[in-house]
């Protein structure tokens, strides 16, 4: 178990590496490997470059092992994939969705789509071994259900484990978008980085927070709730009643709101093409107007980056992380984004708080939300057996 | 170790309870407990109340095990004490202080102050065996030395720990006056809330975080620093370069600087004759004026209050704390900042977040900083060594 979890969380090592890591001495690992490499759970995967010495031997866990159920629910957005338990992707689909639809009309999309996709791999129903699911909004934990949660109040005392439980035996796992994808990269960073956050702007705004190398949920399990962050007292009004949210002035539909008064003022040719055309303008749109030369676009952007850094400046000061990972729909925005928000933070953050402080998009990009959800399935799967299921191949 | 680990966490403990929390069984707790209580490191303190059965006997570490030198420096104050190993203060003293001022007048002051708390409590220098103290400024928690501190320049570079290693053969640990803070909150709850925040309200304004029960640094080490969030984006000029930081508008010294301004301009004749009288008004008069019925003393604490919970608000959101306990020179203002606080935060957070949010000032009181560094010193001195000390006696 141990050995599976140091396996798990380093993603490909050595057996010496595994001594190292764990507390067994390095006769004790290589004969608990060996177990494991017969029973099937871990396989030798060639030789890694040497570090000096004889080469060592690679490990990871097992396609043997079982699959992984993965689903990344957005609030217009599904993403549904199998993985294999070293987080590799066997099958995967995208598709929009609205979250504020009916539960049961999305719920048997999901369980429509998991069928396919199982079948498109070659896997079984039999072989899927745990369950993992980000939502977008506040979850408690412990129950898999939602809570208050403000963009899907059809969810709320529905169990999503009960209704996924119907065609599987394997557990389920729920937990907050932000939180999954947080864990997503912790995985992708073998563990390596104790304190960092994981921003998802999307259509709302969402932070994962990784304290003392472990997701952080808080007190009630809402921890990460940073769209309500006031960053103008003046603003307009949130949904939540207050006035100036940062998600109200820079989300998603906050940079549609603004690109369509500019295609309709006059100030934007460009955008008003576009809104003519789709009778809507995306923040993608913006974006590639931004990039075209339009100073509308380029202005509303930069409007929301400016906005959205002064937020984290303040996350920033107070929890002083090494690195923020941006991710969502957002990032599609490109480059200027990003660049507004670093200028931003550094500009309002402490010296000492942004002196190694590293901002970027979220390396496993739009992946990072069903990584996360494997790699939330696969730890609580282990964590609740106290060990890994037999092979079921 | 572990026993002593256990009993010092938990205040007085049963042996029962010590067999619970930790992983020895019933009869191996027991041995363990005979054999300390014998070299002298924990004594028996009669009988708890019984939960039904038998009454239990309570445990604490033994006077004999040695003392605690605990120094807590604020901006403008100096508190030094001595403690026994189970945090009961043994002798005390504060006398303001200008943290500004040369650091080696500083010092000797504290090593005279040290020497003279020990005559005045029968122990001697060899019975030190750890000293703890906190520091209005970011520290590298390694080193023990001031990083960039922006209130005392002086002291960049100075090894504290080297000045006062000449009188003592005891280790000296240093971290940040808000960090010890948060570390003595946490031995008075024996480490049961594991989420919760320390804030400090003086001169300037500092966060102590409690994550996953340990006190968190960031990551570099100035994790906690939210004295200048902005809360008015068209606010004051903070010395930190930045406008509207929560610092420059709600501190100890915005707040004197509001009360000058209402006895000059004829606002309030209370607080004009308060600055006649002394040249200055301090936050405290300010408290006192405002309960004695000035309305624009009662204005300026409101104000405050309201800037100290916006900050709050968005720090809520983010960490979504189960407590956030208000220290520092401020609280001397009395229960209009508490309800002007509160009521901000509660306007502001979500209601997730502040569902079963606790603010109230820090129950230790002045004394939450010298036992914060009583506890400092204890756990460090455990750690480092691996082990308690013999008895010195």
């Amino acid at each position: 178990m141990a050995v599976l979890e140091t396996v798990f969380w380093s993603a490909s090592s050595s057996r010496s590496a595994l001594a190292a890591a764990s507390t067994f001495s390095k006769s004790k690992a290589n004969a608990a490997v060996a177990g494991l490499v017969e029973r099937g759970l871990l396989e030798e995967i060639g030789l890694q470059a040497s570090s000096g010495g004889r080469r060592p031997e690679a490990l990871r866990m097992s396609r043997a092992v079982g699959v992984l159920a993965c689903i990344d629910l957005g609030a217009t957005s599904l993403d549904v994939a199998i993985l294999s338990p070293d987080m590799g992707v066997l099958a995967h689909h995208a598709e929009p969705a609205d979250v504020r639809a009916s539960p049961a009309v999305l719920l048997s999309r999901i369980r429509e789509l998991l069928r396919e996709l199982l079948q498109r791999c070659g896997a079984t129903r039999k072989e899927v071994i745990g369950i993992g699911m980000g939502v977008p909004g506040p979850v408690a934990f412990g129950s898999g259900l939602l809570v208050n949660p403000p963009l899907m109040p059809g969810w709320e005392g529905l169990s999503i484990r009960d209704v996924l439980g119907e065609d599987y035996a394997a557990p389920v796992f729920i937990d907050n978008d932000v939180n999954v994808m947080a864990l997503g990269e912790l995985w992708r960073l073998h563990r390596r980085l104790p304190n960092f956050l994981v921003v998802k702007i999307g259509t709302g705004i969402g932070c994962g927070i990784v304290c003392h190398g472990e997701v952080y949920r808080g007190a009630d399990g809402s921890a990460g709730d940073v769209g309500h962050i006031c960053v103008d007292p003046d603003g307009p009004r949130c949904h939540c009643g207050n006035l100036g949210c940062v998600e109200a002035m820079a989300a998603g539909p906050a940079i549609s709101r603004m690109a369509v008064e500019a295609a309709q003022s006059g100030q934007s040719a460009l955008l008003a093409q576009v809104l003519k055309a789709q009778g809507s303008i995306s923040p993608i749109d913006v974006g590639q107007a931004s990039r075209a030369g339009d100073a509308a676009a380029h202005g509303i952007v930069q409007k929301a980056g400016t906005r959205i850094g002064q937020m984290l400046a303040s996350i920033v000061n107070f929890f002083n992380p090494s690195h923020v990972f941006i991710g969502g729909g957002i990032t599609g925005i490109g480059p200027l984004l990003l660049a507004s928000i670093r200028q931003s933070v550094y500009h309002r953050s402490l010296a000492l708080s942004t002196r190694h402080l590293d901002i970027q998009y979220a390396p496993l990009g739009e992946r990072t939300g069903v990584i996360g959800a494997g790699v939330l399935a696969l730890q609580e799967t282990m964590r609740a057996r106290g060990s890994v299921p037999e092979t079921v191949a």
